[in-house]
């Protein structure tokens, strides 16, 4: 299984860049891993929010194959424990997926497509947090999540 | 109102030293603020969890001042929106207080006598972050919360 992280928008910005990278390459003794990171159409700051976000869901959904598990943060989710969230990338490691997504919307959140399209919906946080922060969050959850299932030190420290 | 950041451990590390102090400086904007970063006790890998946690709390009781207001980060706390926090910093500035203490634990927590002089316990997430990651998204939080009680644009974006 090859764990994708997708976010939409501008490339990491410095004061996300090295904590991602590490996290990122620690997911990678566990998954392979992948970042995408969705560029965000022409002219996005002079579109309406409800037209930025169609477009962007266009982007979204035409670079899904048929079989990709997507898991969007979303407010409106389920929200895990670290606990919670190792289990449920197990559950997906043992039904044979060969893509795990989790998808970081844009600064207006996603289109109903997209919503649709989901498999899951997480809620990271009652806490709203810049998009370059979850980037970092999330790198190190997932990492947190592996460590978990492993039985490994890092979650305890 | 001063707002205090204390957190028990090492000092910053480089993943997430730029984002502190960006933050930190964008708080500077709307109170007074500083971080304090309390030494562990000497030979602290060798103490016990419980004898650590002791010896932390003492450090932490004897810095703090009879009337500085303490919030305890604390899994068994009260959970914030980013919005509800920001009416509790207001509140708090409302109060005449001189200091506001965000206090970041050591890797097995407080003590309980630190938990007793705790004024109000924070759940800042379900997820379990690594105390540099907190120290982070603290300073982000409490700068998106002055931004919210002036009703600036940062939260909307």
């Amino acid at each position: 299984m090859k764990i994708q992280l997708w976010s939409v928008g501008k490339p990491n910005e410095s004061f996300v860049k090295e904590g991602i990278e590490l996290f990122t390459k620690r997911i990678s003794n566990y998954y392979a891993v992948e970042w995408k990171v969705i560029p965000m159409p022409k002219n996005a700051g002079k579109l309406e929010a409800n037209i930025l976000k169609i477009k962007e869901g266009e982007i979204i959904l035409s670079s899904l194959l048929k079989d990709d598990y997507l898991i969007l943060l979303d407010e409106r989710g389920k929200s895990f424990t670290s606990e919670a969230l190792s289990n449920f990338i197990e559950q997906r490691a043992g039904e044979s997926l060969k893509n795990v997504i989790f998808l970081i919307g844009g600064a207006f959140g996603v289109s109903e497509f997209v919503i649709q399209r989901a498999n899951f919906k997480w809620s990271l946080s009652n806490l709203v947090f810049p998009h370059q922060l979850v980037r970092l969050i999330l790198a190190e959850q997932i990492y947190r999540a592996c460590s978990i299932s492993r039985n490994e030190q890092y979650h305890h420290v």
